[in-house]
């Protein structure tokens, strides 16, 4: 491999780009577990998800042998409008750490929804137009997936029903504008149009809501609703190989420029960015090719794989979703409400839970005025104002650098720069203030969670 | 000329940026009529501008003979940043409409400051850093131009003390917020802290500000402080030269797949992106060599071009500043209030005046419910949601290939996308909620404007 110069930003060119996503699963030895259903404890059939989600995702969501799978040359169109994302090598933060390691962040903040989630949602509104379906209904939280998906159901003119979780409502109102001009109806969660909402609020009253509760509103509405069916931003398997988008990108542009990468580290709220970036590296390490280290950064407020337990759980508070085998705190955890930002999902992904189960990974959990200050540098020295759960991934890889200074090797660290903060000011504004506080949950805060996790044979942990 | 397919993007090569500014001045047969010093009426010597500006920065305002200017490596470094800014093909836009003209724009907007002000920042703390000044002061309105300045300043760890319009800084407190992660000192204008800033408080006690107030005070504070300097994000003729990369680029992207345009696109407020776009193409048109439509689109409230007065006026409300000769609505003219975003200046930069007064440009006046239709209608198609700002060229540019589908003539059309409306929700809401007014000044609310320019032999008008 030629040894090139390398720019400070590599984009590939249009015919470079992937034109099929890369399903990690097919590679994996210890398949993720399925789906169950919560009644009967048996896998979800197709039949079975079909009514959740649309048919050709609940293909994707099954489907854990082909290890390629073809984009749709509508949405291949789409990401043209606005990717490749750059891969950018960190020239200028290098210099200011004073560091031998050489720092890349695959940067996906470069759209309006501004992050990663874009990758997904335009290939979930495709598969629902090409249903035939009127619409689809989803939750946000922190407001990246419900923009991505109001953007991406926009294009095919699909109508989108988002339930936000309130307290990112209230905080957020200009994340909802933004909604609006892509004409899709925000409503704060839990609300009153749903059963579930109402027995949310008539439990807990004033409750500030949560990712898990506004989920089981937007499945309750899409399942009761003709021509509708619901999607979802991260998790799910079907997620992970739309953002595996995010990965084969990096890795054909480091290709190019025979770049290789010694770890990789990515923040983990539900696993899509860090699944997405990861997959092909991944997929290398399972075949036995090649070797990485690969790091996922979770908030110690929220601290699924550093503190979870790996069992079948529900993916939702209400516990109308399916359960799935994940490190989870239990679906009835709601993080701290000085907890600012995203990676506020009480479980994980199923395929990078597996994965990390299996050693193939590690984790670290970080607290937020770390964090935040690592935010401020990065945005100082590189320019770019990172999203709060971008800078979790900023963190620990300034902390990887900072050890190659001791050790003086010349490490090559690969990280997600997910998306930009410029709708997190209020937790930005109570960082410069002072008033950013951090909370690392006991064990006996944990356990409120762990005690709702179903008890069922096979599901001991 | 090779005839390629043209990608969505296109991005320059990191070795195909330019390595040089254009002057677009030194090609002008008729100069941009200097500034004055209010006092003598005499043109401004490099000393007097010394006090305000710094001092290779007078040079290259003087300059109008260079036709290019070297671009120090420092800031060639930084522009690897976040440039190349891509070159758009809005396949997505064309479709829409129905239109057989090829449309395209330069966006800008993709660096954490969300626009093209950025490209002069830089420059200018450059050098302020090269000249061992501590720090530098600046008006912002929208705050653009202040996010910029603080991006630059701390990359380059100057001071840096904004004086932002009062209204901008109570209804956007997360522009202030992204200043302050930068590290500005961020002052709502006119304040208490300087001489000029009491004088109008005591005149106009409760005023929200205008953007030729909030220059007074950035001024009497660069000029009254030891080792600072006053900056300008627009108007001056430095600011233009800076701003010539946007055009440059723009130039070498349609030239690297054989695209003329007809018609070139930018919306007009001092003229900073305006002038930059349209650089390259006005030396061609200037020499001869080709010929371009160039249209300026400025807001019907603040409409200098087409119903300002092309006379030398203050630079500033509070007449500390130098007198240019531009076409203007008079220092003491404020936008009304119920205009959004920023173009709200009084006057318009020199070069563009002279280039207008001397028919090699166009200019039109459009109201913002229009130009707020056409952004939400371009966020839909394309994604980007901009902001009001640019919204204006996009407006117009819209326009211009409704015409095409009418004449059936498959026009070129360029314009420039200066930046994004993440920071504008506050109007997208206004729009969102049916109270969004549009407001033309009649000719009596403008001579109010007209009467406060200054008057002295060879300034009639």
């Amino acid at each position: 491999m030629e040894r090139k110069e390398i720019p400070y930003k590599i984009y590939l060119e249009e015919n470079e780009m992937p034109k099929q996503w890369y399903n990690v699963r097919a590679d994996m030895k210890n398949k993720p577990a399925p789906l169950l259903n919560p009644a009967t404890k048996q896998p979800m059939t197709a039949q079975e998800l079909g009514v959740v989600f649309c048919d050709e995702l609940v293909k994707q969501e099954l489907n854990d042998t082909d290890a390629y799978i073809d984009i749709p040359e509508e949405i291949l169109n789409f990401y043209k409008m606005y990717r490749p994302a750059p891969l950018v090598r960190a020239y200028c933060l290098e210099k200011k750490l004073g560091t031998p390691a050489k720092i890349y962040y695959k940067f996906e903040g470069n759209n309006t929804s501004g992050s990663h989630k874009l990758n997904s949602a335009i290939a979930q509104a495709y598969y629902a137009k090409q249903q035939g379906l009127k619409g689809v209904t989803t939750e946000t939280g922190a407001g990246q997936w419900g923009t991505a998906l109001s953007m991406a159901c926009s294009y095919f003119d699909l109508d989108c029903k988002v339930y936000m979780v309130k307290v990112s409502y209230e905080q957020k109102p200009f994340r909802r504008e933004v909604m609006r001009t892509y004409g899709a109806s925000v409503t704060p969660s839990p609300s009153e149009t749903t059963e579930v909402g109402r027995k949310i609020l008539a439990e807990h009253p004033g409750t500030t809501g949560s990712l898990g509760c506004a989920i089981s509103e937007a499945v309750e509405v899409a399942c009761s609703t003709e021509g509708y069916r619901y999607v979802l931003g991260s998790v799910l398997n079907q997620v992970l190989l739309h953002q595996s988008i995010i990965g084969l990108e990096t890795k054909a542009a480091m290709d190019k420029y025979g770049i290789v990468p010694d770890i990789i580290i990515g923040c983990a709220g539900g696993g899509s960015n860090l699944g997405g970036l990861i997959s092909p590296f991944m997929g290398e390490k399972l075949r036995g090719e090649k070797d990485y280290r690969f790091i996922a950064v979770e908030p110690a407020s929220c601290p699924s794989f550093t503190r979870g337990k790996f069992a079948y759980d529900f993916c939702d508070t209400g516990m109308v979703c399916p359960l799935a085998k994940m490190y989870t705190l239990g679906s009835g955890f709601i993080p701290s409400p000085t907890h600012a930002g995203g990676l506020r999902y009480h479980g994980m992904s199923s395929v990078l839970s597996q994965l990390y189960h299996d050693g193939m990974m590690e984790a670290v959990a970080l607290e937020q005025t770390a964090v935040f200050e690592a935010a401020e540098y990065f945005a100082r020295v590189e320019g770019i104002l990172p999203a709060p759960e971008s800078s979790h991934a900023i963190c620990a890889a300034i902390n990887e650098a900072k050890k190659c200074i001791e050790t003086g090797e010349e490490k090559t660290i690969l990280f997600g720069l997910t998306g930009t903060g410029y709708f997190d000011m209020v937790a930005y504004e109570k960082f410069h203030n002072g008033q950013m506080t951090d909370y690392i949950p006991t064990d006996a805060d944990l356990q409120i969670g762990f005690d709702g996790i179903p008890k069922f044979e096979g599901n001991e942990f």
